[in-house]
């Protein structure tokens, strides 16, 4: 090397530390490259994934399987190496799905395959035989006249697009959600709707809706995609279709499960905490391998490799396995209540919950002041292929609450393309997963997490938070 | 155009013309190409398979909704403009389908998906528990020594490979159809196998499997893909895996349905036929769009717009929407045995049954004093994407007992690049298909049954018949 050109370590330092004396050195710059470039080579969160969905599979909370999970985690934060590992107890309604059945009985008869929407209740033990009435969104069954569907089934029939960023999701849950509670205030017996999906499947997705108390409750289920377009043939030639529903499906009671939080002590400010991770409850339908065991293995694997190295970073990195995301964040919910007097020490956090996808984007929720220094941190993900992008992204589903009381946030970005292929299906399944997209994102989850523990930075307090998902 | 030349038409006719008199005109050569350019405006085959996937759907063999199928089709022959419809009976058993339901025990519960093999039988109304034991292959299994597998489940887990021709096809069907015999053999209580599919879906792949009278019958399922990597990934563990089955499947006694034929009488040589078809019946599973409600629709098309000339060819086409091939090519059988004795009026016959993709190949089992007629024919096909390929191709399924009691064959070869990815599973539906695809191929179909039935060449004796599928 030349005596006249500085190593581009150094030359970023010095152009930084103009404005900011609280920049991150070349030497822990140098160290998240290493940990980046050691973490690809190490295949840890496609061992945790294939274990989490061989040994314990679909987890619903609530379920056996769920207490199982708990219990993996605990052990796996232990064998990773973890300085702490606790539970913080989250307690939510308990739903439970029984048999699921739908057949058109005229004019064309034929099984439909479908299955009960999360949350919904069942047909009463009997089944529930009435016309479809069809409609092309939400909006569409808002706006029927009252009464207008008196003993019949609305069939909420609109399709989601395909986007990398995951962004037709948006448009098309909102039926999903409140889809019941709108079909009953017309008149309505049940809703179907087309499944929040991206692919052409005979695997339907499942997913969260909701009721309102003053709304007489009825059964919510998803049709498969190639189901829907079944449904909308038949439907085209004018005459009327009957169909029948038989579900057993609805909450049970309480029950109470657990954050699994495994922690890396901070050598020098173990107080403050960049906190990462995952949820650890799936749908029952698959093994919730991107769903979100890809996410909790990412985050756990990053935050491993970071423990195994000499010297921990100045702040405590807390991985947490958040309890029940799928059903309304309770997980998320509780962290942040147990939290709510200490927001302060949540320097920023980050959630990895929207598949198995490479990351190609980072963006961050801090304070401007602190913004030099997520750039330094994008620098060192830059070789991943990852982009950071200032005034981008949202906390993560999880991690939201927490955001909601101010803790910062960063996201960093998968390519969600084929996600809602999966999403809340039977097929999201562990095959489908590329080990070295996980390979990746856990070097980009290490290489930041490092970073913004080892940073002098006080990230300040989140700017903007949107829920996501 | 130049006076001094010839059409290319008449070029390629007065080159063939030194070597046989019995050769295509240009005159029939040019009205193929109409044909074939009309067939590919109409979006015929696509209309009559939404009509079948929407109006009928599944329709095993023996079911209600079978005899729907039939009725279906000879509406859909007259209505077409078919000269002649009528019904040859075709006797068969009737194999039924119950619940099915897999689960594992231990080490890890889960639950699996799976179909029953068609002709299996169930568990007796009991649940079957039992340690699976693994084989490679089902030369694996029958290697096994005698009396090793009592009490347990042998699971045949051999890889399907994707094949643009479906040569993956052979060395893994093998297993489903021996598997329950050979692992009855060596005292095994059930067989499941991996699905024979090319996909990673949630959805297992039936077909047909065998009982010899001899040797315990037990029953028979396949694992979806998905499913058969999760037992593999358990099973790696070393540990006992445990299922269980629950199934209900059987025969309950025979039914007579009908191969259901459409002509298109000749103009000269009515007792002479040119034979093309596919088979209505399909798996219960799926809508059977692309196996093999595209084959028929495709025929049927095809003889229609011959059908719509003004003239109709020299020899009688004869459209064959066959009964039961699933099962044991009973529609194909129940056929040749009618016309036994009058083999030779069949001048040629072609089946299409290898899905919705496009033909990219022709070949065709005639005299070889025949075959310049067949590359006359090719040269119509070729602006299709169609190579004429010599010494290669078989019979399909359904014409290949007549075909080895002599009928000479044609092979317009599907791309099934896709097709192991759908068959025999519920993913078989109408949303698959390209409608394009099948313009083609009514195209294809279209130019060469009429050419073949134009022509004044006698196609001989298929030199050679190998069964397929």
């Amino acid at each position: 090397m030349s005596r006249f050109v500085l190593p581009l370590s150094l030359c970023l330092l010095s152009q930084f530390a103009i404005a900011d004396d609280q920049l991150l050195d070349a030497k822990s710059l140098a160290k998240a490259a290493e940990l980046r470039d050691s973490a690809l080579q190490k295949n840890e969160a496609t061992n945790l994934l294939e274990s989490l969905t061989t040994e314990i599979g679909p987890r619903m909370a609530g379920s056996p399987a769920n207490a199982k999970a708990v219990a993996w985690a605990q052990e796996k934060f232990k064998a990773l190496g973890y300085d702490k590992v606790y539970l913080q107890p989250v307690t939510h309604p308990v739903w439970q799905r029984g048999h699921e059945q739908a057949e058109i009985l005229s004019p064309f008869p034929q099984k439909l395959h479908i299955t009960a929407l999360g949350g919904s209740v069942g047909t009463d033990g009997k089944t529930l035989d009435a016309q479809i009435v069809e409609f092309a969104s939400l909006d569409a069954l808002k706006a029927a006249p009252e009464n207008s569907l008196n003993g019949k089934i609305a069939f909420i029939n609109k399709r989601m697009e395909r986007h990398k960023d995951g962004s037709g999701y948006g448009p098309v849950v909102a039926g999903r959600g409140a889809g019941a509670v709108e079909a009953a205030k017309k008149g309505a017996l049940a809703v179907i709707i087309r499944s929040v999906g991206t692919d052409s499947n005979r695997l339907p997705h499942t997913g969260m809706m909701r009721y309102d108390d003053a709304v007489k409750k009825i059964p919510a289920a998803a049709l498969s995609v190639p189901d829907a377009d079944l449904l909308e043939h038949m439907l085209k030639r004018g005459k009327p279709v009957t169909l029948r529903l038989d579900i057993a499906a609805g909450l049970t009671g309480t029950y109470t499960s657990y954050n699994v939080i495994g922690e890396i002590r901070g050598r020098e400010k173990p107080d403050e905490v960049v906190v990462i991770g995952g949820h650890l409850d799936s749908w029952d339908l698959g093994t919730g391998a991107v769903d979100d065991g890809a996410g909790v293995s990412i985050t756990m694997a990053a935050g491993a490799v970071i423990g195994q190295m000499k010297q921990a970073p100045r702040r405590t990195i807390r991985v947490v396995a958040f309890a029940n995301e799928e059903q309304g964040l309770y997980g998320g919910k509780a962290y942040a209540e147990a939290h709510k007097n200490n927001v302060a020490d949540h320097q920023i956090g980050a959630e990895s919950d929207f598949g198995a996808g490479r990351i190609y984007s980072f963006g961050a929720g801090v304070d401007d002041k602190a913004w030099p220094v997520i750039e330094q941190i994008g620098s060192v993900l830059s070789p991943l292929g990852i982009v950071t992008e200032k005034g981008k992204g949202s906390a993560g589903p999880d991690v939201g609450p927490i955001s909601a009381l101010g803790m910062p946030w960063a996201e960093l970005q998968q390519d969600g393309t084929d996600y809602f292929d999966l999403h809340h299906t039977a097929n999201d399944t562990f095959d489908k997963v590329d080990p070295k997209a996980l390979d990746q994102q856990v070097a980009a989850y290490a290489a930041f997490t490092y970073l913004a523990a080892e940073s002098k930075m006080d990230f300040g307090t989140a700017p903007k938070v949107e829920e996501k998902k």
